[in-house]
């Protein structure tokens, strides 16, 4: 008999927690994972000194801060964050986005802090 | 003077190519690259002995086959296919998906055969 497999719906995910600056895993892929952020505010300043980061924004628009600049990010929208390059997400209103990136990436990079996800959750 | 970073707008990468089961390259990140692809009709069954595939379907629907059952991805839905399991994908009408996988992955896999595109273009 031929098995059904589910797939992954991104409205059902993102409406399964309301937590911002919080990702959540929705898939691994080789060592990366697939993930779901709801932003809303400023975040701090971080960088990752050996990780990518892929940004793509699903609602809401999202800004991201660099030391030389900054870029906008709007629904149907991608940005790769190089490594080691400091940045700043804030959100104007609740954003909704995809992030890809190395499994095991804390979401404040080498920064730390309190708003530091240890362990991220699978949902 | 601050400088404005361009983001990768998807409507505006999918409206620049027309070719299905070509994928264009739109970003890298770490090994990996963002693509997009659009899809009608059949493809080939094939499989990658060392990389696993995420589809994200930006339009239309994507059913993909497996030996022992299948997966429907429709519009902000997606679906990792893991390394080494066969599969083919059947797009009804056109479909536009986004593909991230290692940089390298051909399109046919281990495959081969006159569909293979050897050396995937930046758009």
């Amino acid at each position: 008999m031929k098995h059904a497999y589910a797939s992954i719906n991104l409205k059902e995910k993102f409406s399964n927690f309301s937590e911002t600056w919080t990702p959540k895993i929705l898939g691994q892929f080789d060592g990366y994972y697939l993930k779901a952020a709801k932003m809303s505010g400023e975040f701090v300043w971080h960088q990752h000194h050996d990780v990518d980061e892929l940004f793509i924004v699903i609602s809401g628009t999202l800004k991201i801060h660099f030391r030389d600049g900054e870029v906008t990010i709007s629904p149907g929208e991608c940005f790769i964050v190089p490594k080691g390059v400091d940045h700043k997400p804030v959100a104007n209103g609740e954003v909704q986005c995809l992030l890809i990136e190395k499994a095991g990436t804390l979401n404040t990079g080498d920064q730390g802090g309190d708003r530091t996800v240890s362990e991220e959750e699978w949902i």
